[in-house]
C-alpha cells in the first residue's frame, strides 16, 4: 500500500500531461443537448464517482447524479438515457455487473466514458470513450494510485462539460503538491497516534471535499478495521452528532474554499463537548475544487499509520478480494 | 415514539384514500418531455428520497437521483433544471436550506413538488404541488410516522410519472399490514434482546428496500446510539464485510422479492464466519416496491426495543433538536 501511494505523483503526473486530449476525446461524444450526467460505479470507485458528480453538475450546468444499478439488474427498469453522458468507473474494469449495466445504459441512448485501469479492460470495450488512468498493476487490496488517478480523470471528463473551477496551472501543479504531502505525513501520523485505539470514527468534510471523507472512511474501515463513517458535515449535524462523545472522535478536513466557517463550527462545536477532533489541513495553493485530490492522499496515510498502529496488515485485509462479483 | 409509530396505520389510511388525488396533482405539472427526476432532501428524509429515487426511476423511466445542496448554497452553481421534476421533503418544512435551494431550483427550470406534514410550512410555500402528509405533530425526536407518510407520498409521486410496479389493492391493503406489524413485534423484539450489547451494527438490504436500511441505521444510531451503518447488499460486499466478526453483527431485510436470493446468499456467508445475523422478514402480501414501508416500521420496532434494552430515552436523545438550521 505504502509503495502504491508513492507512485501517484507520477500518475497524477501522466494524467496531467494528457489532461486536454482526455477532455477534448469527452466534448467529441456529449449530446446535442445534455439531460444530465450519471456516474456508474461500486465501492473505492463510487467515491471517486461522488467527486465527479458534484464537479460534473458544476462545469456542466445540468443535474449529475449516480445510477443504481439494481434498478437495471434485478428490476429489467426501462430507463431512457437520450441526452445523457455516463461514465463508468472500475478500476479492474472487469466488474460484471458494472459492464453489463454500461452496456445496457448505452443501448439506452446514453453517450458513455469508462474511467479505468487498464484500457484491454471488458469496460473498455463496452464504451465510446476510455479515459485510462496508467497506473499500473495495483497489488495492494486498498486501492491507492487508482483512486487519485479516477478523480484527476474526473475532473478531466468534467472540463470537457463546460467551465471548471481551476485552470491548467493548477492541474500541473497538482503531482508536485501531492509529492509533498507524501513527503510529509507528519500530521496524519499524528493524527493515527492518537486515534489507534479508536474503535468508532467519523470523518467528516462539506461541500467538493465531502467524497474525500467518504474515502478515507472506507479506507479506515478497510485496512485499520475501525468502525468508520464518512459524512458532509450537514448530513452529521441532522443526526449522527448524537453518536458521538469522548470515545468517538471526529476528524475533520479543512481547507480555505468556502466550506471552511461551516467545518470549523463543527469543530468549535464538537471540542466544547469533549469529542476528540483531529484535523486534516490541505495546502490551500490547490484550488477547492481539487483539493479532494490531496485530501484522499491524507485520508490513505491516515489509514496506512493507523493500521500499522494497530498491528494490522495493510496490504491484505481480512475478508476483501481485488474484484467483487455482483450479478 | 411508540405512541407515534402506533399513529402510523391512521396516517397511512389517509394517505392511500388521496393517494389518486396527490397522484393528479404532480400528474398536471409534469414536464412536457421529462428530462429527469431530483429530490431534495437532508436527514430522515434523505432516505424517503432514496426511496422515492428508485421508484420514481422505475416509473417515469427516466433517471433519478439526489441534488447535491452545498453546490448552490456554497458554490453558488448555475444548474439548468428545464424539464426536471423536484421533489422536496422536509418534516418540518422550515429547514432554510431545502427551501432555498427549491426556489432557487424552480427559478433554474424545475418542476417542483413538497412532501411536508405542515402544509402552510415555508417549503409548502416554494413550490407548485403540496402533498401534505398530515400526520399531525411529532413530538418524539426520532422522526417515525412523518418519515413512512413521505414514503406512500413518494408512491404517490411516482404513480404520476407511469407504471408502478403495485395496483391499488395493495394501496389500500398497505396501512392494514402495517397494523399487524405494530401488533406483533415479536421479532425485531428478540432481536433487540440478541443485539442490545453490540457497540457496532450493519444494517443491510438490496434493491429497493436499500433505503429502508438507510433508515434503520440513523434511527438506530439516533435512539440507541449504536454506531450503525446501512449499505446495500452490493457495497457490503465491497468493502464493509471485512470490518465485521463475531462481535459486529449484521440485520439483513428479507422479502419474497427478486433480491432475496443475494440477500440469503451474503447471510450464509456471514453465518459461516461466525458473524452474528438477524433477519427481519417482511410480509409477501406486501408487493417489494411498497415493502420498504413495513421495513421501516420493523427498523422503527428494533431502534426502539433497542433503545429501551440500553436504558436510554428514545424520545430524547442526546444532541438533537427537531429542526436543523443548515444554511
Amino acid at each position: 500500500m505504502r509503495a502504491e501511494m508513492a507512485e501517484q505523483p507520477d500518475v497524477l503526473g501522466r494524467l496531467a500531461d494528457r489532461f486536454e486530449d482526455h477532455a477534448a476525446r469527452v466534448r467529441a461524444i456529449l449530446p446535442d443537448r445534455l439531460a444530465g450526467v450519471a456516474f456508474l460505479a461500486r465501492g473505492s470507485s463510487d467515491n471517486a464517482a461522488v467527486y465527479g458528480r458534484y464537479l460534473c453538475e458544476l462545469a456542466g450546468g445540468r443535474p449529475a447524479g449516480l445510477v443504481a444499478p439494481s434498478l437495471l439488474t434485478l428490476y429489467d427498469a426501462r430507463v431512457d438515457y437520450d441526452g445523457y453522458l455516463v461514465v463508468a468507473l472500475s478500476q479492474s474494469g472487469a466488474t460484471p455487473e458494472i459492464v453489463t449495466v454500461c452496456e445496457r445504459l448505452r443501448a439506452a441512448g446514453a453517450r458513455t466514458v469508462a474511467v479505468v485501469n487498464d484500457a484491454t479492460s471488458p469496460l473498455a470495450e463496452a464504451v465510446e470513450v476510455v479515459v485510462p488512468i496508467e497506473a499500473g498493476d495495483e497489488r495492494a487490496v486498498p486501492a491507492t494510485k487508482t483512486v487519485t488517478g479516477q478523480m484527476l480523470a474526473l475532473a478531466a471528463v468534467a472540463s470537457a462539460l463546460g467551465p471548471v473551477p481551476f485552470d491548467r496551472g493548477a492541474i500541473a501543479a497538482l503531482p508536485g503538491e501531492v509529492r509533498a504531502l507524501l513527503a510529509d505525513a507528519a500530521e496524519p501520523a499524528g493524527l493515527a497516534d492518537r486515534l489507534a485505539s479508536a474503535e468508532r470514527l467519523f470523518l467528516v468534510a462539506r461541500g467538493l471535499l465531502y467524497p474525500a471523507a467518504l474515502e478515507a472512511a472506507l479506507k479506515v474501515k478497510e485496512t485499520a478495521r475501525i468502525f468508520a463513517e464518512g459524512l458532509s458535515v450537514a448530513d452529521f449535524r441532522h443526526g449522527p452528532i448524537a453518536a458521538v462523545d469522548e470515545h468517538v472522535p471526529v476528524v475533520a478536513f479543512e481547507h480555505a474554499g468556502p466550506a471552511r466557517d461551516d467545518v470549523r463550527d463543527l469543530v468549535a462545536t464538537l471540542e466544547e463537548r469533549g469529542v476528540p477532533v483531529g484535523r486534516l489541513a490541505l495546502p490551500a495553493a490547490v484550488p477547492e475544487a481539487l483539493a479532494p485530490i490531496p485530501a484522499v492522499v491524507r485520508a490513505q496515510q491516515l489509514a496506512l499509520n493507523l493500521t500499522l498502529a494497530r498491528g494490522l496488515d495493510p496490504d491484505a485485509p481480512a475478508g476483501l478480494s481485488k474484484v467483487t462479483e455482483t450479478h
